[in-house]
């Protein structure tokens, strides 16, 4: 998708690839004839070389970005830096050492609907902020393994969520009380980790962030905001399959929210290389690695919280 | 219906019931006692009637009507005053002679979410209307013997969105053309009829209205209205049964339209005793014998169109 | 509205009004004619006083539930019973003892889109429950002289969502996690109370019931509800005051929440009367005297661990 | 447009560009590197054109058309073929002759909701079909002086709409009644054309189809379709700018439908392009020259209904 992306942008193309498996950079390569395969060395070496963009594993994100930002490429990473807060630190310090553009994943700001809504707010539409409820439910577990690998679901799911509570409201939480439980996947408790939360941050003009999460929402993935003001409130609602209602005697029903992440933010992560773009001509990234560290360490929070309420 | 309409108006009450068969009058007066049994003649004769309600079968209007008007009642109608427009006009003839008040049932004229529309209509929020369209649909079909004795679709059903297509545009049509098939039973095709409908009218200012008719939606009462003018559209949607949303993997899923007449148009019909009550305290009826003699002469309109489509 | 709702019932009529102030006496007597004044005494005391409807000021409830459960009177009452827990033990104790019929009036139990609901959830339409999100905001914040004597927001406000939670996941809560700022009237927050609030409810089984209250929604009486489970999501919305959309230039306009709890409940309450004459003819109240002090405890709780954050 | 999707089809590239205005073509081949610019006798001539795309003006489709069939070429056309229902017969024959793979561009066939809704038809959903309710405004009217050249709205417009309900009933009309009339710009009516119309098809199984169209909705590019049958109705309603809701005290406002017909059909064109590929590989159009002949036939019979009923 990020390929695609990057090709599809006038102002950026694919110049090599770094991928240990042969038979997927065989593939990614005869997808995209005239591109060529490297180490890490050799990109970082390389002057043609001018922007990384890092779609790694989590553990690896850390490393490639500090060897790039010393190489002085400009850098887009997914989320997370790290799943390690005191990594994330050390990191983030080499790239502002080194000064080097630097943009974090964070999708969801990128996403029309969402942008639409972050506007009005801007334009003052609500007036001041009180209350923010973010839904987020994936439509299917993940395998059980993965929430190890993972971080938990705090670190890899509710991340997105509580970076866009800081997004919305445009202030920092001082408080943050978190309840998880494991109401989807048995295996996902005994890896210990959670699939079914409920997360609230408070803020220090008494607004406050309830963020509601599942591993599994049984019909689609569950994407929704809503905000409330003064003035009334801002919703956006889920994005379904297609425009389709059908009316008989058992009821109107109407299709089920786009399914797969990359389906439901393809928009989202086209117009995210766009910023990075942005981000490459001199732009200030919309979404930096403070962001990106604020956000993990709000997930921590919410771990300890939970941890205290259990014993 | 109109019964505990006209009891919980604190300025009408029911004396009494001219009722020709005795198993439902004696349950009716259980059911309302204090209420006697009248003749019509006694009924005619008895100074404490001051108004008829006339819900009888549409082959008694007429005469009841110019009874009542002779004997001075004011008279609430239902609709049609009859399927015949020679006698409509003598009818009318004989209520305007004795000016008594008198308002014509058409109940949707009184349903609080058309009215809603035709207030936004008067209000001037979409400007000049440039097109009506009128979408009712019953639930299931009526048995085939009902076809004959109600006149045909287009008197019995039609003459409500003919009524109320002259209510929202606010003028005379001057053209009808109709098509009708029989898709949904065929005993009513057998009895001369149809049951499924696209009527047009045309206005001298170029506005057009279409009305959409059906014996069977398939899926409750389907009365719903859409109006173009110059600075955009008004709709009235359905009325569910509950506002109950249920997602699944299937989709999402909502209630049915509200599947009964006298369901749906609960509010309206006590709206239309209410403003029975203006009437008989000297307001102007908003929906004249006149208006019941123009919407009938658009059914035989509509009748003649489609029969000379045929040939 | 009671009173209405009374007289409409064919078993139940109202016999005698208690009420200190004349002029309230007055007209309440011209409007039902025949009813008579007493007082309590006297009421107590009158055979033909065969049960009682209490929607008196709050702090006469605990009294007036006892003299009549002395008395022998089948008993309805407005929630709260009394703000105070203690004194809710001693005044059931003496409905208990006396047995006679009880119902508190946790009107949104009634709300048929809320029953819909309720039915889906135990037909099993989601399984196992996961979690519950009750949105519950008034159209504009109350007079803060109000928040003292009401018992502050979640005594008041809250009690009914609490209740509501209880109902919907059919367990009960283990723990009550608080939240609360005043952000919509400084002058509430003077009196010491909130306006704006998240409450967690935790039950034994893992599930999550989240409450979301606000004494302004800025867009009329905003009562939602969610709840997610094994299958999916059920939801119900907020009732319009009309179905009229308008499309213009500027976006698609739908009207506005009924702004009135007396509006949006309007058939709930008469719901909850038609349930208490089922009570009186001997079927169990949905809503006991227990529900109404299990409701007040978490609204306790909930007050307690805002208490305790804000240390 | 065009363009782009046959860009990212991995079995299409653009070869060639034929355009007269200089200006226009070196901007496309600043875009497009690699591209040469040929005359149409050139671009005929050459053996590395396997396929044309024609989205020239009308009055050259005809020609270019012929001229590729001779040529061999693979046809891919904007549509109208042409104005003149002759010329139209006497092109397709050309095509025919030199049996060339032929895909004429009726675009909202290929539109995701709308094969939604034509595979929920095709698997029997809703039964037999009864009638077919499609709805296609614009958002504002063309120059007047469009009208002329276009053909009329019928011709230019309506087309489309008539091509769908041939479509979605899968069944020819056997009769067409149009209404028209000059509502939104005087000066379209003093070209001779229509800018507001309502036109109904019937069909021999008595299913009926009614199109409504008008130069101007005033709230967006309005594309809607309803379709009743023995089971119920199937809807496609239209796609938003986003989906954000805003509620305030002025009611629950939601975005306009998306404005312009290639930001509202974008997936159309592109899934259209995907199919001209499989027809390339050898699948039978699915939109041929017939359908192309005969949305045309009904247009004109349209023109004539209308002239015939304003004598």
């Amino acid at each position: 998708m990020h390929a695609a992306n990057i090709e599809q942008n006038p102002e950026t193309r694919i110049y090599s690839l770094i991928e240990p498996y042969d038979a997927y950079a065989e593939a990614f390569c005869a997808a995209y004839p005239g591109v060529k395969r490297q180490t890490v060395e050799e990109a970082m070496a390389d002057d043609n070389v001018h922007a990384v963009c890092i779609c790694s594993s989590t553990d690896t994100h850390a490393d490639l970005i500090e060897r790039a930002a010393k190489a002085g490429k400009a850098i887009f990473c997914e989320k997370p830096i790290d799943l390690d807060a005191a990594r994330v630190r050390d990191c983030l310090a080499v790239v502002n050492q080194h000064q080097v553009p630097f943009l974090i994943g964070f999708n969801r700001r990128f996403d029309p609907h969402f942008s639409a809504l972050k506007s009005a707010l801007e334009r003052g539409d609500l007036g001041e902020i009180t209350s923010v409820i973010i839904t987020s439910r994936d439509p299917a577990p993940p395998p059980a393994q993965y929430s190890k690998s993972s971080g938990g679901m705090f670190r890899d799911m509710t991340i997105h969520d509580l970076d866009m509570a800081r997004f919305l409201v445009g202030e920092e939480p001082i408080a943050v009380t978190a309840h998880g439980s494991c109401k989807v996947d048995p295996a996902i408790g005994e890896a210990g980790d959670i699939d079914t939360s409920v997360v609230v941050l408070t803020f220090a003009s008494g607004a406050m962030a309830t963020i509601h999460n599942s591993r599994r929402s049984g019909y689609g993935y569950d994407q929704r905001i809503e905000v409330h003001g003064e003035k009334g409130m801002l919703q956006v609602g889920n994005i379904t399959e297609n425009a389709l209602v059908s009316s008989t005697q058992h009821g109107q029903q109407l299709a089920t929210p786009k399914y797969f992440f990359l389906e439901r933010y393809e928009q989202a992560f086209a117009a995210e290389w766009l910023h990075f773009v942005e981000v490459l001509n001199g732009a200030k990234p919309s979404c930096s690695g403070d962001d990106g560290e604020r956000a993990l360490a709000l997930a921590d929070a919410a771990i300890l919280s939970m941890q205290l309420a259990r014993r």
